[in-house]
């Protein structure tokens, strides 16, 4: 099946392909009277932009949105929101080997496998390029949640770590890794350079924390609000594990140590000593910080020679050839701040529907 | 809001509380035609029951299924099922404390602030015992893919890891942690009893492995199999982080360590050399075994006294009465193979729908 | 496909054929707070049960619901509520020819066409003895909205209509018939009664309206307020047409006479000079009552023999026994009325989810 | 809420408003492999297009239709198919006077009352041009079911019936009113040129047959075929009544009149010896030919002057200017069809999810 809506009462539909005319997001659901215009929601199609440094893919995408439907004067109707972004840099000739045989690493032979049949330029529909639909989606879900604040970074690139005592969230935009630590962005130029020069890439870890969030978010059982922001991250193009809190590293705790303990707040909410949790309980928001961990496997174009098969089922050696991202995980920050945007305001707006 | 049902075309919907009269699923969209009775779901129903060692919890329950529809002459009709649990063991009283204070680390504040009222008798519905509706959806799930084989094990308690050598698939049944290592079973005795013993409790780390799942099974770009299988996984009571295939490992690989390269294979399909995607790219099932790890934090309930307030914002001292689990991941086990069973099921059928 | 949720924030799954142990409904969404037991659901029930005149069917069933979750000390908890109905007065032996010869204009060949099997029984699922599941979650989404009053009342049986003139809402709850029209009840004592001697069937059109609903509810353009009703109505067994206002008697009518005109109202609203759009517009509220009018056919099972074809596909005769309702419409009536409920509990939701 | 996708497997999302710069649909889980581009969608778009005869409204629209993606190589390849319709006609001028007063049997006040704010041009998202979005949909799920024949045509204009005995399929495309009787053609050009020329409109009656439709589609109970369709209709722009069969004639039948005979038939499946059904039972498809009967209200822009109100709560006199239809059931008639084939492909991807 194919299956390109997410959310429940705010949602949206992607469409579009890697070499395709063009690519885009339906926003339905989204509330009247938001301030809403072009501009609003380019910056954050020019942050997950590629091309804009040696570590990026170098294919050259303005990603300028439009807006089709669901504004107008400037605010938002109520209407489903149309949002358009013409691809202009198709180079669809470097993939002609890949017609033939299956990438390893791609989602080449399961396409097949599924559908009998591909669109093989750029990985057609299984492109990270459909993330920048979700971006310009994300963009305007944070108008629907303006109490919240979301920030991405990546923490660590090929094993590398950030130092969390080196923290500092104004470096995020000023290195072209969204890190946190001047040390690790430093570091991490070479890492990923020597990486790209080596045909080779590398994985890496992006955090998002939400400050902002009111208790009482989620939907349980099954529309849990970190059921959902699982989903949400793990559908993203490279994303192999998600935690929410300290995940993995919860289980290697007792419970005396994983306990949030609560001491009576300033305005009569508890206040929390600690957020193992991330800021979810029983699947519903605390009112501390929401923490996501986001683990990107590395980019599976390189350029090193790989084992494989054609389509045929013949015996095969491909060198990925195109443009390719030496680290998919650092524009993935960007993908993982709208995707927390666009699961929180769904969660907003259906906390809204039972008990607002 | 509330959102009790998961699943696209195989539906089930949950209800019930821990100390209500019963619980119980309802499974829509299962095939006509399959042989069910009660005794088809009884057995993976006891291997999750609780008071069967000293190493889950005393509460006694039966747990004996009831099919009040969907079932003629021993076969499904492919109208809805229902099944109902009867809860037998309520002891309602130990839970006085826990009306007045929130638990840290349980979803009681959390449930207050959304819904302004809760049913804080053994955590209401946000019980784990809910999961018990999950294993018996799960065994009709299992009726709808009998080409699939699915094994869940403990992998890891408290930080103490089987030893991959020694994995042997035959031991999960024979020692109360569903753990394939002999040796660390032995060594989980008397770690999760000296947890018990010291009123603390311990996290644990559960792996699952479906084999035979054919190439082709999930549902680009929103329904991709492994995003609903990470949800699946992360709506499950207690967990906080979720894995396919190498999951955060691979963020730390290079592209050409983390590819799976090819041959071609017996049957015509390729073979694959390695699984660093756990069987899945794209979001679709490669044909190679599903590899699903999930991350259970210690048990909240523990008799060590915590720091906490209560619901008119006084600051409380709370030792959790009521009978726990020393380490919830055990019996987290069964539902994890539950929730894999009934994700493949509902893919198997929306693959089907349109490609079939 | 089994599809048995209906409702996209407030939803309900019912389950149960006509001679299992029990039928139910879980309804999932429902808002926090409410005062909720049995004795409320109750007297929607008693209005539909069987057996309470001889213009029904003689099958004596109780039907007293059961709540079995979601409710805690007498107040809904916002987690799902589950309703429980017990079959009681089952004749099976009844229906020994219906398993081996379809009955003409039944579901007995569609069912087994779809499914290639079926719960014969008093015709399984496909029995009218599910819309009793059907009131009882009417009857929780009437709590939803206590600023709205729902009226539905039977305006015409076998051809023979209602007085407009004579219309007394008293009169409703005075006759076996769910009649406003004393006159009408009257004659159709012995219309239904004849019909029933002979062993025949009468149809039926059932009107409802709801007056407090506020202009704005409704979901354009795929789930329109009118469309959501059309399709709650069209569903319950026997409806072949369902009309809005007007309905087809507008299809013959000039704009001019359609028309809805407006004058200033006493709050600020308009005030509306007629109601032809059966208050809804563009497939959201106006603000004045919303009418629905219904048709049912006649009782498919009849005394008088008909010509028809066995599973084998040999030709036969059939004469429906069991016991059946002379005219199904007339217990149609409280099933319109809690479909209308459950369609505008979900819009009153869905529209504060997104403009609240 | 704003709720713009249909469709349960095989779904559809519109977007787009009458003033605008395009709209389009984004259509979702379209089986892979079948041969589509332009030219197979625009002749569908061309039976419903504005301004080809003095009977329908003057706008000139080519309604030329772009596909966007989900198109490889001529055949579709399983994902989104996005299409879009630029607008090129529009003439926001003669609107003024809308953008201030609510237009009496318009969605106006509604939309105002529901989002406090409203895109006044055309109707904006309310405009029956939304319509063109779903025929170009309903051309691509024609490709799903290519079993299924599909006809509309309109039955009655102004309370003008075509005479049964008269009907010739052929003449449906020979006349601007997709009217199956030459003489009731012949009578509507008169009639209708009357109330366009008097500033007045017409409702029509439009029925559709759609033949070749297997037994067993449909997914009880709450996603019957016959409720899908009632949805379906119903929410069209207009739509007042929707019947399936003898719809509303049916409830003046007795049981034997309206009874559905069967007897054996040639290929092992039953003959039935009538249709009263409309080729529905129990929600499910019986193989007889599936027919729906659907009531459009007069056009409500008409241009003779009526009583409303302003946004302000004054009093007002409304003469709609702009350009419309004066029967808008008859371009009713293509968006009935496109509706049908869109419901039909939907439940045989379902059928086949359950049962195939």
């Amino acid at each position: 099946m194919s299956w390109n809506t997410f959310g429940r009462v705010l949602r949206f539909t992607t469409w579009g392909e890697s070499h395709g005319p063009a690519l885009g997001a339906v926003v339905d659901g989204c509330p009247p009277g938001l301030a809403l215009d072009e501009a609003a929601i380019q910056p954050f199609l020019d942050a997950r932009r590629p091309g804009t440094s040696k570590f990026t893919t170098q294919r050259q995408e303005p990603d300028q949105v439009r807006i089709l439907s669901g504004v107008f004067e400037g605010r938002t109707t109520g209407t489903p929101i149309s949002l358009m972004i013409e691809n202009v840099d198709q180079r669809s000739k470097d993939y002609s080997d890949v017609a033939k045989a299956y990438r390893p690493g791609h989602a080449d032979y399961a396409y097949d496998a599924k559908y009998g049949f591909r669109d093989y330029r750029g990985g057609g529909r299984s492109s990270a390029r459909e993330t920048a639909a979700r971006v310009a989606a994300g963009a305007v879900a944070r108008l629907v949640i303006p109490e919240v604040a979301i920030t991405a970074y990546v923490s660590e690139i090929g094993g590398d770590a950030i130092d969390r005592a080196a923290f500092d969230a104004e470096e995020i935009g000023r290195n072209p890794f969204f890190c946190p630590d001047a040390g690790a962005a430093k570091r991490w130029e070479k890492l990923v350079d020597d990486a790209r020069l080596a045909g080779s890439s590398l994985g890496a870890v992006v955090e998002c924390v939400a400050t902002g969030v009111p208790a009482g978010w989620g939907a349980p059982i099954y529309a849990k609000l970190d059921a959902d922001l699982a989903a949400a991250m793990m559908g993203i193009n490279a994303v192999k594990g998600v935690e929410i809190g300290d995940g993995f590293a919860a289980a290697a705790l007792r419970g005396e140590e994983n306990a949030d303990p609560m001491r009576p707040g300033a305005n009569g909410s508890p206040e929390f000593l600690a957020n193992h949790a991330g800021g979810i309980a029983g699947g519903i928001s605390t009112g501390q910080p929401v923490v996501v961990r986001v683990a990107f496997k590395p980019t599976s174009s390189i350029l090193i020679p790989q084992v494989t098969v054609t389509r045929d089922g013949e015996a095969a050696e491909l060198m990925t050839k195109g443009r390719h991202d030496p680290c998919v995980g650092i524009r993935g920050a960007p993908v993982v701040e709208a995707m927390m945007a666009l699961v929180l305001a769904d969660h907003r707006m259906l906390h809204r529907a039972q008990c607002g």
